[in-house]
Parts: C-alpha cells; structure tokens; sequence
C-alpha cells in the first residue's frame, strides 16, 4: 500500500508540474455515490464558462453516463473508466489530461468516483480537493469519514432544500467539520432550487 | 490483490463453515454513506427479535456511533474499526464473530462500511449480501456500480418516501436492476413513514 501510494504521489507531482506550466487549475470533486456531483457541475459549468476556459474529466467505474450529461453543456469532457476501481489515480488523470489541450484551458474539474473514502487517499496533482454531502446522508458524515473533510477545501451542503424531510442538523454538521477541519470553508447548495451555485462558483474563483 | 482476494475467501470459507455449524445465518448488509443502513436495523431489529437471537457487527472507518444506536436496540453489538479502511474483510469479521457467543444467536447483521464499491469484493463468510440504496442517491446508480446490485440477493429502496422531492425514476431503476440481477429482489421502505419494513423482515425470515 505505501509503494502504491508513494508511486501515485510521484505521479501526482508530474500532474501537478505538467498543469502549473499550462496554467490549469485543477479540482478533484469527490462525494458519495448521488451526492449530486455531475448536477452540480451541469448547474454550474456554464456560469464558470464565462469567466473561464473549462474543462470536466468524469471518473466512473462503468459507464459513460455522466460524461454524456457534462458533454451537453458544451464543455470538454474526457471519460475514465475505472472498470470496478474504486477511486482515480495520478496516472489515470495524466492518460485523460493528454487528451486535453491544455494550452487552451483554465480549469479542469475531475470529477471523481463516487465514494467517501477512497478517493482522499489519491492525490491526482490537483490544486484543491472539494467534497460533496447531500444532506440526505446525515449530518454523522464528517465524523465517520473525517479524512475525506480534512483534506478538502470546500465542503459542499447539497440538496439542502431536502432538510425540512430529514432529521439532519446543520449545527451540528458545521461544529463537527469545524473540529475535524477549522480552515473548511462551507457552501450550502441546492441544485433543483438553485440556491448557493454563485457562492460555489465565486469560491473557485477567488481559489483560481 | 489477486493474492489479497485470495486468502480473504480462505478466511470467509471459514467464516461460513464456523457459522454453519453453529446454525448462524449471516447478512452483510451493503450501501452508500447515508443510505440508511443503520436506521433500517434500527426500525427492524426488535421486529426480528420476537422470532430470532439477532447480533449485528458494525463496521466502520472511525467512531462507535452506529455500534451505540444499535446498542440501544438491545441486541449484541460488536464494533469493528478499519481506521480508514473502505471495506470489512473476512478477518474482521472472525475475530468479531470471536466475542459473540455463537451458541446463543440466529442471525448476524454485518453493517458494512458506508461505500458501494469496495465491500462488494469482500466476501466476509456471510449467506446472503444485501444492498441499501437510498432513492435520493439516483436511479442511476445500479447501472453505475453494478457489482454490488449483481452479488446481492436483495436491494432496498430506502427512503421512499422522499420520492416526491426528487426526480428519481423508481420504474427505470426497477428495470436496470432486473438487467443487472435478473433474481433479485425489491423491497421499497422507509424508516421515518414506517413502510416496507415488514417485507424486509420477511425476506430475512423467509430466507433463514
């Protein structure tokens, strides 16, 4: 497990060279299964886009189906299949960034497997890592799974209109990822009412 | 990990001759963060408990949290920490299964850790795999993480009652599952309406 995280790490690196020198920004967007990533990338892709030059790499282990969703906002999406593997690598991101002209970019979202553990074991040579819980899996989330919290940026609340059909507890949620985290920065989303998508948009930029 | 696998299923097939002999029916119970997973035990195990001896072991990351709710259920509880691990793999569970006593139960409940990859891979001994998936999740999520739909027995489709909320497609997601595991079963709940439980304790029964 340390050669292949130590291996990864090296990878990761050369990622990282490879986009400073191109000027890409990089974010590795994680989260449960339906925590609702890809919809918060559709809601929010083309109000990036007229800021900057964006681009979306999905990770999933079968399918190409969210690829197909980002592809409709008219971005550049390049799919990786992970054929059952349960988070990206350094060297899978590097294969899909190849097919990316980078030149021309600002911004590649990676849009990792949907999995709460997994994936905060894998730097993929991004800048910033962010992470999104649906309320609807409980405000216990950042205390069961805190390394997933502690190596994130941004901690994102989505489908946060759900929360008069839930017994989730906002306070509670905040305190907690504000132990395992205190830098954590908080957005509350809601993608089917449209609420907190300019606050998130605004957080990647004044991170770009 | 082709080695890993390997001496797993070694362990698992002592898991299940030890279990069978001492007439213990195994469940290892699957899902996502936040599927539901615990509450369902929750909402069930006393209905089972005026049939079976019920025991469940928890595992998770980090924390006692799910260990004490269920402990409130009156039932034995064993704790498992993977400390960061993703999955529960069949040495965990033996030396669970080590501070119960056997002799006494029916049934044991092994809540998996909160992932819909990575527990698929690792049989833990058990004689049936049941998957929890939260309809607030999408009703893409069969399709995108078919392992676990095609080793489980049964899949519930937990919160149903939030269905109004979302755009969840409850036919299409019937009809991806019959593709995926043509025998499974279905079974629709929800812990805070209190619906479907009894078809979850009757498949439990009627399987046993």
């Amino acid at each position: 497990m340390k050669n292949i995280l130590g291996e990864n790490e090296k990878i990761a690196d050369e990622n990282r060279k490879l986009f400073r020198e191109k000027n890409v920004f990089v974010i590795n967007l994680m989260g449960s299964p339906g925590s609702g990533k890809t919809t918060l990338l559709e809601k929010t892709l083309s109000k990036l886009a007229e800021k900057l030059k964006v681009a979306v790499i999905e990770g999933d282990l079968f399918t190409a189906r969210d690829a197909e969703r980002i592809e409709r906002q008219k971005v550049p999406v390049v799919q990786i299949n992970t054929a059952g593997g349960c988070h990206l690598d350094a060297a899978m991101v590097k294969r899909a960034a190849e097919s990316l002209n980078l030149e021309e970019l600002d911004l590649i979202i990676v849009e990792n497997v949907g999995n709460l553990v997994c994936p905060a074991e894998f730097d993929v040579g991004e800048n910033l890592k962010a992470v999104v819980l649906s309320i609807t899996e409980g405000d216990d989330k950042p205390l069961k799974y805190p390394l997933i919290f502690k190596e994130s940026a941004v901690a994102v609340l989505n489908k946060i209109d759900l929360i008069p059909f839930t017994n989730f507890n906002l306070e509670q949620a905040r305190a907690d990822l504000a132990t395992i985290h205190p830098q954590i920065k908080i957005i509350e989303t809601s993608c089917t009412k449209l609420t907190g998508l300019d606050d998130w948009c605004n957080f990647i930029l004044e991170n770009f």
